[in-house]
Formats: structure tokens, sequence, C-alpha cells
């Protein structure tokens, strides 16, 4: 019997899909990568069901590459080798608010919009923003973060507890419910981030948050690049408690201007997230103001009201979407070094110096307050002369982050676009991992040709 | 040649050890575990040297167990199997603070106390503070934690990359300068808390904070535990932002007592500390005195200057050696569960009734923000009956715990002690650990003896 009947034999065949167009939908992200299809798509129900399908797919050896939304910017949920699609969308329930233990128990297809609708009647709030509206499951195997993670750290740090599917077909626990255990070998940090390649997961357990009594955005503009980079280590150094702090260059200001209901100056801006109780609050927005003060700021203005602060961030998160609107028929390549705080501004001066002289289009945000920057590349894949600049950037990026202790990715993952520079950021680390993966998957049948090339 | 002859072609006779005094001193911890003698105690000077023992040793099968200041308390550090005891006192460098970075780099054998001496100096502190004056690269082995996690996390989450020495003797990275990466696997997490069974640590570097603007220390006193712990729920879902929040039993306030120049009620106290800018902090302790009022709180003091702060937490910290001072001739046996928030009032009053029933000495204290309390239990390890019931009552403690979604061991590790509850905390998880182990550490070299059983 081939796989997919064998499959059909406890997954309902309405569960069980090979048309085209199911299938071009799971052959793609929203990133530059080449689709490519996969064989069949799978929405199981339960943990058992992805336990019964990784056996399947252990006994034929068959590739299974987990899919959430399809937000991914790395090419992860691309089934480069064909095989399975396991699509986790049917699989998303809140399982259980626990307000006392600020944890909430959901399984892997939520999406971090619908899990905050639930927690908001309790008072509390999950923190991991990356912007794109993603499952949980897809956040924790990409180890997602974006623009809270200043304050509240990456999903990795939300994470208490996964129940994952292994290669052979084993159901486990990463975790517990505790709030911290040196018991045995970390696997919550483990898994977190492996992007499918580890185990697909099918419950998580996860931090929450009391939301706080106080919230107010804000928007600061400054003359040049480097005075908001400066704001930034500044306000840091003061031990200013900001929650978000995204820097947000001119070309995007610009393009976030033409595609969303805001008429921003179109200068290099800060967006400052406070938040707290309300007199210390206060006390470090008067702290903020002294230091911008001090600086080439041009101004500094608040949004208190929560319509306001939506319509700011909702014009942040539309950054992306508005560089994508704008320039039709191009594909998306975002970069996604991090580098230590005071490597930062350098970083971002050579990056737009190359990016001018490369002729691209396209802007830079940055969760600047973690270090981390993107450029959201616009590029013609059609185009090779296009495609070898936004490669050769992209690479001169990379090189500039690692030559000075960062990483070639602060949070979209490896993928298939960060593999060719895995080897210069790990060194001798990498066989390491390369050998957990060979121990925990020896056929290579979870997510192949992500992080790793195929031996 | 034998092994030892062969060390001391490359490290010089005076750090290469056989004299029985200092075999002696690297055959303990602080624990009621038997000591065992190593053959030999090496003290490196470097990575590469460490890396040449690694080599010899994994050419004779020579088990390596590595020793910073024995401060364990659970025998990470005692040489079951003999062979090389590693000490890295000799490593003790401060090699660089990065003040912008909020970073620091430490080799493995520096104490907490003398790092946060040099950070003072540029307005930092290193946060993490499990009590003893213990080194670094323990720390990090034990993946420790202690009073300030609630706010600041554990070690875990200070750590950016650790220099490790596998088993082969290869150098490796497990990290780097950046605030977050989505590079490769989280070695990270997985090298911290592994408790020298799969590399030896030979550089760490740290997150490190700025100190804040206002600290408040402060005592509350309790008719009972129960009230005790429903203040501390309280105070956590009101978001206040505590730093410390300490609970003291009754024998334990008493035990302090006697051997510290305290005079403190013997009630049920939780020691609490408030950091953050002057404005917000004074709301906050505002706020928590609301939240007493309405519980059955007997007195809620405060210690603002730095001396007044001091004595309260040299007296917490010295709980431990105060029971050890009270009982001359036995032995420290330290439970160390960890409990999701909301069964922790229920484990506390079933470990104190138990406790009672055995008629062990003993008292209570606990990081209560995080769920994790320690019974610090008195044992004459002559008496077999002692033994036993002390055995029988950290059993019952532990399963308690792990029976509501708790851990076995929050902050002082597995060593010897927990590794008899290793199956029923992991499951088919531990599977996993254990095929970790063997890939890194293919001849048990690496403190063989902890964490997992000997195959």
């Amino acid at each position: 019997m081939n796989y997919i009947s064998e499959l059909e034999t406890f997954i309902p065949k309405e569960r069980v899909s090979t048309n085209i167009t199911i299938l071009e939908q799971h052959s793609k992200d929203e990133s530059y990568h080449t689709p490519s299809l996969p064989n069949v798509v799978i929405y199981p129900e339960s943990a058992e069901e992805v336990s019964q399908v990784m056996k399947i797919a252990s006994k034929h050896k068959i590739p299974v590459t987990p899919f959430g939304v399809g937000s991914s910017l790395e090419g992860h949920v691309i089934p480069l080798n064909g095989g399975i699609s396991l699509d986790f969308s049917l699989m998303d329930s809140i399982i259980e608010v626990l307000p006392n233990d600020f944890l909430v128990k959901v399984q892997p297809g939520v999406t971090r919009s619908k899990l905050n609708q639930e927690l908001k009647k309790h008072g509390l709030f999950f923190s991991v923003d990356p912007g794109a509206d993603a499952t949980l499951g897809g956040m924790a195997a990409t180890n997602a973060s974006g623009t809270t993670s200043v304050k509240y750290g990456i999903m990795r740090d939300q994470i208490r507890d996964i129940e994952v599917v292994l290669a052979n077909g084993t159901t486990m626990h990463t975790g517990n419910l505790a709030a911290k255990s040196s018991s045995g070998y970390n696997l919550n940090g483990l898994f977190a981030g492996s992007e499918g390649t580890l185990g697909c997961f099918t419950e998580l357990t996860l931090r929450v948050y009391g939301i706080p009594e106080m919230i107010v955005a804000s928007r600061a503009t400054f003359h040049s690049i480097d005075s908001a980079i400066n704001a930034v280590v500044n306000i840091l150094s003061a031990g200013i408690q900001v929650a978000r702090i995204e820097l947000i260059d001119e070309l995007s200001i610009k393009q976030v201007n033409k595609f969303s209901d805001t008429n921003y100056d179109e200068m290099p801006t800060l967006f400052i997230e406070f938040q707290g109780n309300e007199a210390g609050l206060l006390q470090d927005i008067e702290f903020t103001k002294e230091i911008l003060a001090d600086l080439d700021n041009h101004a500094f203005e608040f949004e208190k009201d929560t319509q306001g602060r939506n319509k700011l961030w909702g014009a942040r998160h539309n950054a992306a979407y508005a560089f994508k609107h704008g320039f039709p028929g191009k594909q998306l390549m975002t970069t996604d070094v991090c580098l230590p705080l005071s490597e930062l501004a350098g970083a971002i001066k050579s990056a737009k110096k190359v990016l001018k002289e490369y002729n691209l289009d396209g802007g830079i945000v940055g969760h600047v307050g973690d270090g981390n920057y993107h450029t959201t590349l616009m590029i013609d894949t059609e185009n090779q002369r296009e495609v070898e600049y936004a490669e050769n950037y992209n690479k001169h990026i990379v090189e500039y982050a690692l030559e000075r202790g960062g990483s070639c990715t602060g949070e979209h993952g490896v993928g298939i676009g960060k593999m060719k520079y895995q080897v210069l950021e790990h060194g001798t680390a990498l066989p390491v991992m390369q050998a957990i993966k060979k121990t925990l998957d020896p056929e290579n049948i979870l997510n192949p040709g992500k992080i790793f090339y195929d031996e």
C-alpha cells in the first residue's frame, strides 16, 4: 500500500488532500523562496493522529513539513522534497487559561490574535508580537519575537512546555508548568526554534502577563539615524522600562504613509511604548524627554488612547505589507541580523550605504532595543541581476554582523535562506547541532533541507 | 605512560596534584552525599589546557568532574568514579565589561561577589543570587537561580555564550553577543544546567543590568503560611514589580535569630524587595500595603538603607548555614521542588505536616514568586532510620510536586540526589536527553553518575 492510502486508513478522507489548489497553498510562504509542492496535505486533529502520521512517514521515509498559516519569511513551510505537509489549522483550541499561574495551554494552530482575544477576558495578554498573525506553533518553531521582546523576552522565554511528536512517532513533553526547573536537559529551549526539524508540536504551555495599569505609545522623530540609535542606547542605559522601541527609517515611513491612514513626518523615527504603573510610567516619560532634548530630536508625540496606539502599531506592522503593495510583482526578501547594541548604529549606516550602492528597493525597520533590524527588500525574482544584488547585499549585512559577535537571524529563523551562513556563524558548534538532529531524526524526514544542508 | 604522567607533560607539576588533602577537598560538596576521592586534581589556566586534558581523558577513558568552589547541594562535584577533578579556581579573570551592551565576559572560576564588585564601578550588577558565593561556571552548570529570578530570570536567561570544551577536546561556542538569535539550535540553553555532563565551560558571556534608581527591602509577617502565600499571589497578580519575594517560615526565622544579629518575629515572614524608579516604586509599595491590609498581616517593615537591606538579605542567605551551625555533626539535605504558583500553598502545608510526622529537624524557605521552596533538613547520616525518613520525606514532596505539573528541582540541579526522580518527571523525554548525552559523550567520561544512571 502506498503511504497516502495507508494514511487514509486512519485519517478521514476529507482531511487528506491531494487537490492541486490545496497543494499550491502549501507550497509557499510570504517570502521570495521558490515554491515546491507537497504530495499530500494532512489536517490532523490530535497528537495521536500526528503520531500515526509520523510512524507511517518514518516507515516509508517520507518528508514531513509542518504548516501553520504560512507567514514564514525564510521558506520554513516549503516542502522542498515533496511528501507530507502537516497543516495544523484544525488544532486551534485554547485548551485552558490558568490565570493564577499566568499560563495558558493551547494547540499549535491557535493564532496570537485569537489567543489575545481570549486572554483579555482574564485581564491577561500574550506578549510576543511578530507583526504577522502567525500561529503559536509556528512562532515556537521559529523562535519568533518582534516588538515587545525588549521587555518581555522572545518566544523561547515564554515556553514552559511543548508536547512534541518525534520522528519515530513517540510523544513527549519538553517541560512542565513550573516557573523554573534545573531537572535534566533544557528541551524547551532546544525544541523552540528547531523549525520543524526535531519534531512536530501538538500542544504548548505558554507564559502570559497581566495587562499593565497604563500604556502610552509615542513617536520620536530625528534628523539622523545616528541620533535615533543614540537615543535608544541612552534610554536603555538610564534603566527606562520601555516595552517596545522600534526604528522605522524615512524610506519605510514614506511607504507606510502611502498605504496606511497616516501622515507621519518622513524622517528616521522611533516608535516607543511605555508600560507600568501610572507614577512610574510618567517618571519614565519625563526622563525620556530629557534624553531626547539632549539629542538631535525633531519631535516627540504621544498616543495615550487605545485607538491612537493601535493605529501607530498597525502602521509599524504594515511596513512590510506596504512595501509588498508598493511593488506589485516583486517578492519580499527580509534581512534579519542581530548585533550587540554598541554595533547597531554602524551596522545600519553601513546597510543604508550599500543599499544605495546596489540601488535596491527597500527600507529599514528594527527592533532596536534588541539590536535586531530588517532591511525589507522588494526583488524581481525573474531578474537574475537583482536577485544577485539582493543576495550580495544580505551577505554583506550578515558578514558585518557576524564579525561583530552578532547573529545572521534574530527572529525569522534559518529556514532555507540562512543555511549558507551557518558554518560562519556557528563554527565547531554546527557539527554538534547536526549530531543532535541525526540522533533524533536519523532518516532526516522532519522538514529536510532547512537549517542544515542535506548530507 | 599512565594518564597522570601524560598530563604532566604539558601542565606544570604544581598544577597537577595527588596530595591527599587536596584530593579530599575535591571529594565532597556542601551536602549529605558521600564523598569520593578523585585520583588527581588539575588546575587548568586556559581553554587550550582543558582541551588537552579532555583529549587525554578521552584516550584513556578517565572520568572528568569539573569543580568550582564546591558549593553544590546535590553532589555535582563529587568524582564518583575517581579520575580527574578539574578545578577552575585559577581561571578567575573578568575578561571584559561591555557596559553599552549590558554584557560581561568572564572565566568560569569568577565568583558572583567578585563579579559584582567589579560591575559596581560601571553602575551595573549581575542579577543571579543563589545565596552561596558560587563560581559563575558552577552556577551556569547547575542553572542556578535564587532570590532575584522572579524579576530578572534564572541563570540560563543571563547566558549569551559559553565557550565549551567537549568530551573529545573540541572547543566551541554555544552562542554570541546578540540579545537574541534564531540561528541553529539553542545550545546556550542546552549546556546551561547540563551539570558538567556535556562539556567543560571555559568562558561565559553574561547579561548584566543597570543598578536601579531605588531599592527598598521589607519584611511582612503573617499569622499563617496560607496568608503569606496568598499575599504573594495577590502581589504578583496586581502586576507589582517585586525584585525578590522570599518566604521564611517560623522555624527558619528562629534558627536565623539564633545565629545572626537579628531579632525578627518568629512568624511566617515574607522578605520583599522593590526596585525601580522612585515614583513607580512608591506606588508599588502603597499597593502592597493595601493588599497586605486585606489579609491576616501582622506587620510590614521597611529597610531603605543599604546596611539594613544587607542585614536582611544576609539573614536570608544564612538560613541554611544557621541550620548547619545549629546541628553540629549533622549533614544538610535540601529539597528543591518547584510548582505552579496556584499549587504552592497546598504543597508547603503538606510539606510542613509530613515534616512534623517524621519528626525531622528542619525548616522551610522559598523563592515563592517562582513557586520554588526548600526544606532545609539536618540529618545524621550515620542514623539509617533518620536518613530513610529524610529520603521518604523528600520523595513525598517530589511526588506531590510532579503530580501537579512541577519539577523535582527548581535550581539545585539533579546531581546524585534527584536521579531517582528523572523517569517520573521526564517520561518519554528522558531517552531523548540520554541520546543527546550519548551523542556528545559516547564514552561517558564527563561527570558520570550525575543526572542519568550509568547504563
